[in-house]
């Protein structure tokens, strides 16, 4: 018997299949500065207790991103170890915060299967959540990826394809219990912008520029404790034609997310994930640019 | 209207004016953890809450030069974005210890503008306050920048260059409250050389050296926060004849502190900081090496 | 007289001399972080606190092999620094559990020495404790490491060889006080292997690869406060036919045993280290894969 982890191939999940996974997270002080220096982000209600405390929360929170980073990587064992690309995600809403000291565990709900016409891979859609030690719910989100199969010639038994939303709803958002915003500071914040001076189609050049090197990606995303090989092992990835790593994509997100401050300086709290997509590969090295459009605006009070 | 920050030039600045600078940072023991990776630091104060409690202190503070590069670190975004060159440092001095938990806030004042005679530039005087949570200030320096005019033409209302001392005086030292090193253990510290062992004029050649890297000196400089372009965006720097990241100088700052243990071993606490010039840039890869001379001693008691 | 350490040479040591090291450390969740960070690790049991309260701990306890570099590192300064090689570890056990927190300070005890025959060089073996704040021993190993001699003329007073054990004996094993693994949970685990799982003369592949830079390693063994000059001078370092700066040893060990996860997934607390040897350098870049085999078993109860 073997005794290391094969992952999953395609054929081996099914439609409504619930895959509780490994390592449950405590999350520290000490991640949250690992991750002020991966990204060097500076969103004032997760830098400072007092920006926090003042917006009626117990503590800063810990970045959104973070967490997903965290939920994301106890899911790679399971669902993506056989994994031939990363499609996409959707629907993701942060539904409770996390703070320091909490712990954080994940699951995945099969949600999708959808062979591809070559039989050789499919496309495996799940719903992934994380749930905090009282068994809270703190973030849920589908993504999809696309896996190989270890037998072409397995018969998949039903398959579905989910409709997903475009977008989060607005009346689905969930905001932190006691946050209010009434006594914001501003000048603390880093920008006189708020809520109101941002419209609808608007599109806003972030400006700097961040490159990241390998020593840094791969920091991050052990931190994650995300463990896909080609992150890491640079022995392996010689022999693909780029000769390199590639970087988590959640390390390229959350740098376009730190390089974002600078024009979305007062919009700490990331509270849902539309949809995205990791279009190009980025290799360590490289400079990182960002930009963002405001697609749309809902005033929650 | 443009959402990002274009950052201050010479013309923007008057004296007297106070800048409240933005992102306040709670420093925790993820970020002393950190610091201890960039530096290797081993002064046993900081080290270990044993010797601090030992010496009369809550707990090991904050090492004063991370508490210096986060305060520094807020600084950047209003005083130095269009900067052509940090000039230098001047009567800096830590007023009370920082502990994990604590949240630092900064704000600048102008007292100095001089104004070059191309036209092009000027230089601007900062004192540069850091406060803790209950407002208490933690430090004060004097920092000085030459900042490019945005146009040429711009008429300077005032100018004036401060007197700036050429050393703290002693009297004007501030020692941590309940401080008291009867109990110091020095071979914990490392060094049987006490105070009375340095003699004035004495140099310390401190012999190691270290190499740093670019993707070390960038986490470090995301974590204090500071955004200056020339320490990230690769893309921008090809274009430099170095065609490298300039490291930010803060980081050689740190790194011969580091250097300097061996050496100045039980001089756990930096208690100010005369002056300091970048006289060249650091590139990473580069091996740090550090000296220090014995320029005068105070017996505080 | 001289301000820096010049390190013992091999005549500086005597047989039965205890040297107590500088720099005690407190361990704290920041540190605990950075570790994940450099090792990926993901045994339940250090990764989540509410995994360590299942098993009857208060929480999760500092990685052991975090608790060894620290404890190491403190006896380079006056053991290695002068080595030529570090030959070998034996008889390492890990005594009590440690938690964030807690302050770590370390001593050895010279217990043998043997000269070389070229009267240059001499093996020095030390028993190297780490204890708590309290006192309690939390690690105790041997290990032995080849130094120079200042003086080849120096004679040697008394020399020694001590007889080591091939394996810690499992009576002599301690277990962290309170564990209790009857309401484990092996999914969460990350596997169904238990201990009747494994046979002795099993031999395990780990499978993954993990490549580690200058900038990582160096990091590493900043954090663990060790100074050997050929980890991080790569200005000396240039001189040497590899032309590269030494990885420390452990970096290797604790990127072997964050591999070793994948096949030993329940294997979460290093209760001894039977013995060790560094059999050939690492340099940064290289892929680290790792394997396992299983030498004995002990039922614990």
């Amino acid at each position: 018997m073997t005794k290391t982890n094969p992952g999953n191939y395609f054929e081996d999940f099914q439609l409504g299949q619930v895959l509780r996974h490994a390592t449950p997270r405590t999350i520290t002080e000490g991640d949250v500065a690992l991750y002020t220096a991966f990204t060097g982000s500076r969103f004032a209600v997760t830098s400072s207790d007092e920006v926090a405390r003042a917006a009626g929360l117990a503590r800063s929170p810990v970045d959104p991103l973070l967490v997903f980073h965290m939920v994301f990587g106890k899911s790679v064992p399971d669902i993506s170890l056989n994994a031939v690309a990363n499609l996409g995600y959707a629907d993701g809403r942060f539904l409770a915060p996390v703070y320091p000291g909490d712990t954080v565990a994940s699951s995945s709900e099969v949600i999708g299967l959808k062979e591809n016409s070559n039989r050789k891979t499919g496309v495996v859609y799940v719903r992934t959540t994380g749930v905090n030690q009282r068994g809270e719910a703190v973030l849920s989100y589908v993504r999809w990826v696309m896996v190989r199969k270890k037998d072409e010639a397995a018969v998949i038994a039903a398959e579905a394809t989910p409709t997903l939303p475009q977008a989060v709803a607005a009346s689905d958002l969930v905001l932190p219990e006691g946050l209010d915003f009434k006594g914001y500071d501003f000048t603390l914040g880093g920008s006189p912008h708020a809520f109101e001076d941002y419209e609808i189609g608007e599109k806003i050049d972030h400006i700097d520029g961040m490159a990241i090197e390998e020593g840094e990606h791969a920091l991050a995303t052990r931190l994650y404790q995300n463990t896909a090989k080609v992150h890491f092992n640079q022995f392996e990835r010689a022999k693909d034609p780029s000769g390199r790593r590639l970087v988590y994509g959640g390390v390229v997100i959350s740098t376009a997310r730190g390089l974002a401050f600078n024009g979305l300086e007062n919009a700490g709290l990331i509270l849902a994930i539309n949809g995205g997509r990791h279009v190009n590969p980025y290799f360590a090295g490289g400079t990182i640019f960002a930009w963002s459009q405001v697609l749309d605006k809902a005033d929650l009070g």
